[in-house]
Formats: structure tokens, sequence, C-alpha cells
């Protein structure tokens, strides 16, 4: 009998936080999609939240429960995606020391992501780890041999990276890794609440773990049109984040809010209330499916995929191992 | 009962070709002194020497029994000490890239065997690995919790960015890591065939496992004082390698062959014909040790050694884990 061989794909999260409705509807999304099409392989990357969180472990260990019970709010299935954690597949680290042999510092050096982040967010973040951060990322990628990889435009320069150096291994050593492709995913922008883009750096997020009421809270408290001071003036739904959040909930009334907030007969208070309300009931489904998984569950869902990781990992590194005749 | 617990000792060598007399009467002399009032672990640093041996694996590979019978041939005692493979105890790969996380890239970047090398060796070894050779080094004594590492001179910074790493980590995450202290040692310089100083690298060695006409040849080939051409001239043995080269195995003929060389009554010849036969009589216990190992012998050392360095490796990545909150 003939094996029908699904692609496989590999994506990750560094556990630094909750996740929000930006996340929802762009990689979350596609994960949900991925998943009954591909065999894939999704990454709790607790060691990558070292290269900036490398103080606050506590943090980081907090985070990675919920950010699975964030998953699995979205509909990430543990019976079709491998969840995995990536401190518990030491493999991943193993082959990050071994390909560190063969990678020019060069490379590491000119990714536009490591002197942008450095100015960003300071010297301090300048670690041997932080500079690598783009081949761990391969090497995830790579201990799965999965081929295909959705990745946003920032993040490409590291995909491209990633197949240099398996070219470069295969080249030395003879073909044994899987040069991985890009599922290049542009998802529409969702602004946070103070209109610029939706990001748990400028606490502007709506979470997925938010209650109703924190969710209406946040929403009363949203930047609108700054011209539309009183309840009749004439608003412009094109710049105000409250109308651009009406899109993902309430699609079927947006033509009647746009016109009725350009014309300044619904005041922002109400398209508030009305966006509170629909954003909950959209969200309602996604908060109870969060509330329904127990520590417990959520424990052994993390041991079986790690489980199951290492197996597949376990094997590419021996033969990675092989090919370097290490063993 | 009280369990007197011995002084954990770490070195290594990495697998790129064969051990000299230089090394013999140097560190692989301090390692049997030290096997035996200490527990020692010595390691094949086949994952080191892929830092400047990574586009011909076959040779790391070929050379690592070599080492373990170098090692064996000078006296190293299997029983007495844990010889194992760098790359067979994937906890110290591990290690690296936890450890990664909290290293300053300019820690790095600042010590002077990175910039002497790449100026020695040219960019090609400006890899990752490279970058981070010092800090694999620190894994590789870290892991087994060593106290004290035996060091060249040259090797100092090494250990001192390995001191500052531990120390990081301590303060980050709680006492975990054993700082290392360094057993500095200066070896009497063995000069090479050439005058230089013995090194592989120069192609001026006399080797453990040279047989004795090799021996012979190699010696007869040997530089000597340049304005001792004819038999009957004085010879200035101070600048002689030869001369030098007597001390190791001849020590009570010097003070005769040092005036006689100045009278010029002995001639080069006789000199080095002297110093081939006491040279292969030193020798030939080693050798005779070296001989004595068959390739079963050697891999179940090999097996064995690694076996015993993984199971305390394993304990401290745990412990190690358990303080990132990994675990």
């Amino acid at each position: 009998m003939e094996t029908l061989q699904r692609t496989r794909v590999m994506s990750g999260t560094r556990p630094t936080g909750r996740l929000h409705v930006g996340h929802l509807v762009g990689a979350l999304g596609q994960w949900v999609e991925l998943q009954s099409t591909s065999e894939v392989f999704f990454e709790i990357a607790d060691i990558h939240a070292f290269t900036t969180g490398f103080e606050d472990p506590q943090h980081i260990r907090d985070s990675r429960e919920e950010l699975v019970l964030d998953w699995l709010a979205a509909g990430v299935d543990p019976l079709q995606a491998t969840l995995f954690l990536q401190s518990g597949v030491p493999e991943i680290s193993e082959l990050h020391t071994l390909l560190s042999m063969i990678v020019p510092l060069s490379w590491l050096q000119r990714v536009p992501t490591f002197k942008d982040q450095i100015e960003a967010l300071g010297a301090d973040i300048s670690t041997y780890g932080f500079l690598g951060y783009p081949l761990l990322q391969l090497c995830d990628i790579a201990v799965f041999r999965a081929s295909k990889v959705p990745v946003g435009k920032d993040q490409l320069s590291h995909l491209e990276l990633g197949r240099e150096v398996v070219r470069r291994f295969n080249h030395l050593y003879g073909p044994t890794l899987v040069e991985p492709d890009a599922i290049l995913s542009e998802f529409p922008a969702v602004p946070g609440t103070d209109g610029r883009k939706m990001s748990k750096s400028y606490h502007n997020t709506i979470d997925l773990a938010d209650d109703e009421e924190t969710t209406r809270k946040k929403i009363r408290s949203a930047v609108t049109d700054p011209k539309k001071v009183r309840r009749n003036d004439p608003g412009e739904p094109e710049i105000c984040p409250v109308f651009a959040l009406h899109h993902l909930c309430n699609d079927a009334r947006v033509p009647w809010i746009r016109d009725h907030c350009r014309t300044g007969e619904l005041g922002c208070v109400d398209c508030k209330t009305e966006l509170a309300e629909t954003m909950n009931a959209w969200l309602r489904p996604v908060r109870e499916r969060r509330a329904s998984f127990d520590r417990a569950t959520i424990d052994r869902i993390i041991t079986d995929g790690t489980d199951r990781a290492r197996i597949i990992a376990a094997d590419t590194v021996r033969d990675v191992k092989r090919a370097m005749k290490l063993l």
C-alpha cells in the first residue's frame, strides 16, 4: 500500500505573553487551516524566549501553558498537530551546536533583524544566542525535516539564511537536511485600541484570554477619530481603529456603521458598545474552548507532543552526526 | 561513613592528528600524574575539531582512536580516568545552546585568541562556532562541575571567560554551576627537528606512533648548528635542537655531549645516531603499550567512558534547566 506523504510544516511561538485577536485572524487561523492538510509541528519556543527575556525565566515558564491554551482556544487540535516544547527536544540544541561549526559569522551578522533589534532594544540584547537566533530557528525546522514554514515578510531573511545553511551542510557532508520553503503569509493588519498595530509591546491588545468585561473596558477606552468630539460630529471611519475592528467580528454591519459614522448619526459610545458585544460574541466559543482544558490536560498534550517530536528529531540528528562522521 | 571527595579535573584534546614527544613531556605527563590524585575527565574534543577542520570530517574521525591510543601509550589509565567523546555527550551541546542566551557577544569578541587566530588562519575560520569556542570549552568543563582545569598561558583567557559565564549564570538563576580554577602549567619548550617549537603544524614532530626507523630518519634530517659544517668544526649546542632533545631521553650524557660538541670532537652524525637510539629506547615502553590495545578495546574504553560521562552531564543539565525554569 502506498502512503501519501503529507507536507511537513513547522512553526512556533515564543512564550512571552498572551495571544490576541491579531494572532487569531493571522498566524493562528493559518495554523488551524494547515493542520488539516499537512503534518504540522507547533513549537513553544522557550529557549528562543531567553534571547529577550533571560532575566525573567519565571515569566517564560508561566507563559508556556497560557500559550498552549491560546492555541487550543483558536482551534489547534492536538490530535492533528504535534505541540511540543523546544527545550524538551534537546536534539534541537545539539543540532544548533553542530551546525554552528559551519555557519560563517558574517551570514548571521548581516541578517537585517540582528542590527534592527539591537537598535530598537539596546545593546543588552546582543548575546551570543541572540546573534544565533536565525540558526536556532533553522534547527527548529531542520530537525523535523519540515519542507514548509509559514513566515511573515520580516522573517524571510531568517529563512533564507536557514536555506543557505542547509545547502552548505548538504554540500559539505552529503544530502541530509531538507531545504525549507516559505509559505509567505501577509495578514491584514489588525489595529490595536490605540490605532497602532495590535501588539503586546504596545499594550493595545484584546487578548483571547480576556474576560468579557475586560474586553468591554479596553474597547471603551479605545482611540477613535480625534476630530469626532461630540456625538453628532461627522467621523472618518477609515482612520478609526474601532471601525477597523468591526471588520473582524461584525462584518455585515460595516456598511451601515461607515455611513452613520460619516453623517454623525452614530456616536462613538454606541459604536464601541456594539463592537464590544459582537467582539465578545465572536470570541465566546474561543474563550469557552480555552476554559475547557485543565492544567493536567495541557501538561499531557505538551508531554505527548514533545515525546513525538523527539523521536523524529533524534532520527535527524543521528543522520546529521553520521554525515559528519561523528557516529 | 564519610566519603573523601576527590578534586574533579577536566581536560581534553582535539582529534586532529597524532601526539608527539612534546605532548608526552607536557600535558600528557601531567594527566598521568593527575589521574592518581584526582577524578579526571579527558575529552576527545571532536566537535571542537570542526572549528578548524569542518571540511575534512574523515580526518577527525580517523584521529579519534589514534588520539586515545596516544593517551593510553603515555600512561593514561582508563580505570582511573574517564575518557569520553565530546559528541557522544549531547548534554554539552545542549548546555552550549542554553548558555549562549546569557553570554554577551562582546565577551567572546574580545577573547584574544579569536582575533589572533583569524589573523593567523584567515577569515574562513570565522564561523559562529569558532566565535563560541571558549563557551563550548566552558560547557565541557561545567557539565562535569570540574573545579580544576590544566591550562597553558594562551588558554587562560578562555578559562577567565568561562568563569565569568558561570558567575553570570549563578547570579541570574541561583548557584548551580562550579567556577573552575586553572592549574596553570608551563612545560619546558620542546624543539622540533627544525629548531622551532615542536608542533604538528610545522611538520617537525617525533610522534608517539612513529616506528623506530621513522624516528631515526626524522632525527637524521634534523637541523643542527648551521656553523658546524664539518665533523671537527666546533658547535654551539645551545642553539641545536638535537642537543635539546638529548635532555628528554639521554640526560646523563648531556654534559659529555655538550663538551665534545663544543670542541668539535663529536660530529653531528654520531650525535644524531645516539639521540635516535636513546629516543627509541625511551619511547619503547610507550610504543609497546600503544601496540597492545586492539581496536575493539579502544572502542569499549570510549563507549564506557562516554556512558559514565553522560550520567554526570545529564545530572548537571537537569539542574541547569531547573534553575532556568525550563523543567
